[in-house]
């Protein structure tokens, strides 16, 4: 059988390029040769133990390649096709998918609902940091390229930018609605993006790297505040005159992001969660207004499906966000380990690095 | 081939009983044995030549049976169990389903979207008024039926009870809302039990057969009218003091419905329409404010899927809306074409029909 | 200067009954004579000091009255008039209310916003424990009560009725929703039948005493819970077969029903959280799937305002929705301190009081 | 009592200026002294006699200016402060206020909508062509203009702009959208940059004046379509890969954009209409799927009030939408005749007139 080389979860601190068996598909898969993949801040908590998945595992979840080889109930595509699927894989037919919850996507019971069962690619079945990867129910995960957009252009759709766009969509930010954004790592430049697309008039990002604060101003950020600068709540209060946001979006992951998400909301606003947190969380008393405030908190997991990704490459090609600044680094599969390494250790300014086989 | 009996379109104003063969199967399909279907009115359309099928066709879009045979794919059903499909079934995996929109389902194209494509049994692909049916798209529209339902308890599933109640939902009824709904049919019958289920206060039908306008009472209509007895627009104005409702429904699909529904509307309130049409429609300048009255007009195709029909049987199991005073008649498969004749006369208070192999 | 009889916060642990002059209006204002009122057990809170108000304050905001006096700018009303207003009184016209958050209703500044800021009677201004009570911008909140509904009938409108059934409209409660209210107190057993009112087919209520359980079942709640017969969630868990609910409503304020409200959420469920508390929460990292859950949390404080107050006494006049086995107890004004120590010591199964001058 | 000009409608196809009393204010009411106004398209259906006002009525219903005199009533603002307010002026009030349909408030009854009831300036009360002009329930209705934005920058908000903008905003217009937009007068070129506000990746014009298609590219839209150029339905099918669009926007008031519009939508689509017709309408059988195609019809008037003032004013500042190059023209209050007959006929490709006094 033919091999293939492929970034395996050995054990914790040990993602290693090995050579496995190139994926074999049923009648629903694709086997996608990939061209351009990319490394997750998700990832970098597989490769520390901090997500637990099975020993053996090919990681990696954000795939753009070419088509190789199609099951036989696949219909619609062709072999050569260049193609991306989403980080989430739902297989739309799923008592959660048809009910619109297809991130949450469960095995075929009366119940429908797995938490996070919708992200499967190097979750629970073989990722994409590889020569091949194989895309489970290709139907309806399966997305052209369209013609003139290059891989790197594309490479963001799958994770960051679904993730980041529905920061603001879960929130369904209004023309003229102001928006707070904490942490400006991929994922929340991604939501500094989306929330201008869906009409923000104040975009306040917050962060301390010189040079992501200058991405997100790129993006639609009309200000940025320094966490190092003081209180953050506080400069975002005087920011507003005192009224507070609209909405605000967590994409850290961190109690401290989270609670200062909730304290600068006005009251009846909206606190749009997307960071992975590792701890409990604590909502304090005074900032919830006792239960009285009118207030929502909202965790999303990224989007995924073909007509999602459809449309996240549409905007890429309209133009209106250009998210290449955000590739600040290219390596060869053959060497993800030491982009591992650069990526865990945050060092050079790297925000995404372009993987390519 | 193992042959079958089947109500087959063969020409205007003739669908006769005839043997077929029983249905092969693809890997994504089951095989149902029938043990109950019904007629719809959309079936005397097609009787008539009004709506156009293919001759040859085998007519019905109502299945209750059991699972004969499964696809090699699908999986989490086993044979011998009962279930429903939806007169609608979504593929789930369409560009179209994708968006929340499986009853416009299309071929798997970058389009996605078919006029009514989500209609598929008795449309475009043979139905179940037979002894058996091949359902497509299995995994996505198969749902077991609840312990402790009968076969005609459930029967109005599939169609009437899903577009009646979409009726509602579509307006998105709230409490205390008012609602009119035009022509107690089946399908009015079940969206006046939507609108009760959705909140709604004050809930007038519209009809002239008193067994009819007695039954929506059952359902939860506060007050019915009938159009014989002076202008119905005035009368229904009369009942909300002036105001209009906010919602209206149109469950027959003529221009008389279509446009006192329009015009018993308050400014701002929503017309949902559910009739099928058999010719243009027109919208009168002064009900329609000259277009600033903030008025929404919303068609409607029954919703399908597995997870509408499991909701749907939620309702009947829970007791809270009882649909068996709309079965009225009972014929064998093998006098299906008597059925036909009775339903579509409309004689002898016929609502709908149980119809048993 | 007329007096009048009062119940009014002196200092904490004590409400005494005095003697006020009755209030005076300004020309946006109407001066309501109380025919009936209640004890909130927000009142209670403040009773405690655990909620602060102003010293001299009088309490109360569930006014049922009679219009006494109006404004010189409030038409459409007349002296003599019954009327309703709700324990919250938006003023129409701030940037919060005219953004659709009239709860949050602030000063007419650039920001419009202030946390519980629509609730004015016993909060920030004088309440209806008394025998007038003056309604601010009376245009947007009196409400004619429907002929033919008693006082009793419509007291529940003004808060109880108006903040359960929002428990089940913030989450958006659809058809064939299964729905978990905790603690089954007068607002849990509202969100029980607002849950109905929008759908819910399956609704599990949650307490420990029968008589409450009782009159759950009766409004609407298919399975009652006993959170003394081993751990609830477990119970409901095994109740919807391992699925969990689409939305959980919390209806108390404590740590623990917030929590189990959570851990009984299938993934993309809605907690709605009507509860008072009085201490920060804790969000379980694994209840919350680590933020990859989909999960919303929606506070939500009683909705307020003339077209609400006007569909809740649609509601009760529509007989859907019976409240009347909620007032347990009747107390004559002048004994209103023996009511409240009754109704803080939840003794002799009290649930609700009405009061009369 | 003092005097000022205003223009009057006298008779049809006669506004003339006139001298009339400056307007008497009430305790809720504001003076305001008109710095800039303009005249709108609905004026000219006034002056043609085809929209009927009262002999002697001041026109025009966009005014910005300086607080002249405050009612009594209404704290909050200062005289000589710069402000605006919306061509709709809902009291905040009413059932239809407090049910989110300020556009179609009514008088203060158990009723409380009146079909365009919110339109109140130049239609059922003095208007702002004029030096002075009575806003009635200022609290909710007078907006603060930002510091640095001067007349003419904020001149399109109490109209143009809200109801352009309301077009894609009334169709939920999302990210990746595809929209159409019939007619790019000031109304159209605004609906053109609302769905680019709300993430429309495909946004394609329809007219024929070369100027007005060149505006539209620069306020978002990526291609337009010239009707003279051949059959338009077939033009946006040829654009959109035989998709159809998500949203199409009707800005124009014909049959025949109503029907094109209706025509070029995908199954399940959105017509958002914002002309003011004059005849009554027609929806054809095929293009309305017989009923049968999910789709929805919905008319809107301009949005008013001093929230969604300042969210378009919010727009304004931010830079993302620049409607400068709409004001085509200048003129005197004294010539406003002149500026009548100018925009009634439509030369010198004339967009807005600007007019001072």
């Amino acid at each position: 059988m033919a091999k293939m080389k492929a970034a395996v979860f050995v054990e914790k601190n040990r993602i290693v390029l090995e050579d496995k068996d190139i994926p074999e598909i049923g009648p629903l898969d694709a086997l996608v040769r990939i061209t351009t993949t990319t490394i997750c801040g998700t990832d970098v908590h597989i490769l520390r133990g901090e997500y637990p998945v099975a020993k053996g595992l090919t990681i990696g979840h954000e795939p753009v390649g070419v088509i190789e080889r199609l099951g036989s109930q696949v219909r619609g595509f062709h072999e050569g096709q260049r193609v991306i699927a989403g980080a989430i894989t739902p297989s739309g037919q799923s008592y959660a998918c048809l009910c619109g919850c297809g991130s949450q996507d469960g095995p075929d019971t009366r119940h429908g609902f797995r938490a996070t069962g919708g992200w499967k690619f190097g979750n629970t079945i073989d990722g994409c940091q590889a020569e091949y990867v194989r895309v489970p129910d290709a139907l309806a995960n399966l997305c052209p390229i369209p013609d003139g957009l290059s891989d790197e252009e594309v490479l963001m759709c799958p994770d960051i930018m679904s993730t980041g766009f529905s920061g603001a969509e879960r929130a369904e930010v209004n023309i003229g609605d102001s928006v707070a954004v904490f942490a400006l790592g991929p994922i929340g430049l991604c939501a500094v993006a989306g929330a201008r697309l869906k009409g923000a008039t104040t975009i306040i990002g917050v962060d301390t790297v010189a040079a992501r604060m200058s991405v997100a101003r790129g993006l639609g950020a009309t200000h940025v505040v320094d966490f190092k600068h003081g209180d953050v709540v506080k400069q975002i209060m005087d920011l507003t005159d005192g009224r507070g946001v609209d909405v605000s979006i967590e994409a850290l992951g961190t109690q401290g992001t989270f609670e200062s998400a909730l304290r600068v909301l006005r009251p009846g606003g909206k606190l749009s969660s997307l960071g992975v947190y590792s701890s409990d969380l604590r909502i304090p008393l005074d900032a919830y207004a006792a239960g009285l405030g009118d207030l929502s908190i909202l965790s999303t997991l990224c989007p995924g499906g073909k007509e999602r990704m459809r449309r996240l490459m549409e905007v890429v090609a309209s133009g209106q966000v250009d998210l290449k600044p955000l590739v600040t680094h290219r390596f060869k599969l053959d060497d993800i380990e030491a982009a591992y390494e650069l990526f865990a250790s945050q060092r050079d300014g790297v925000m995404k690095i372009a993987i390519t086989p």
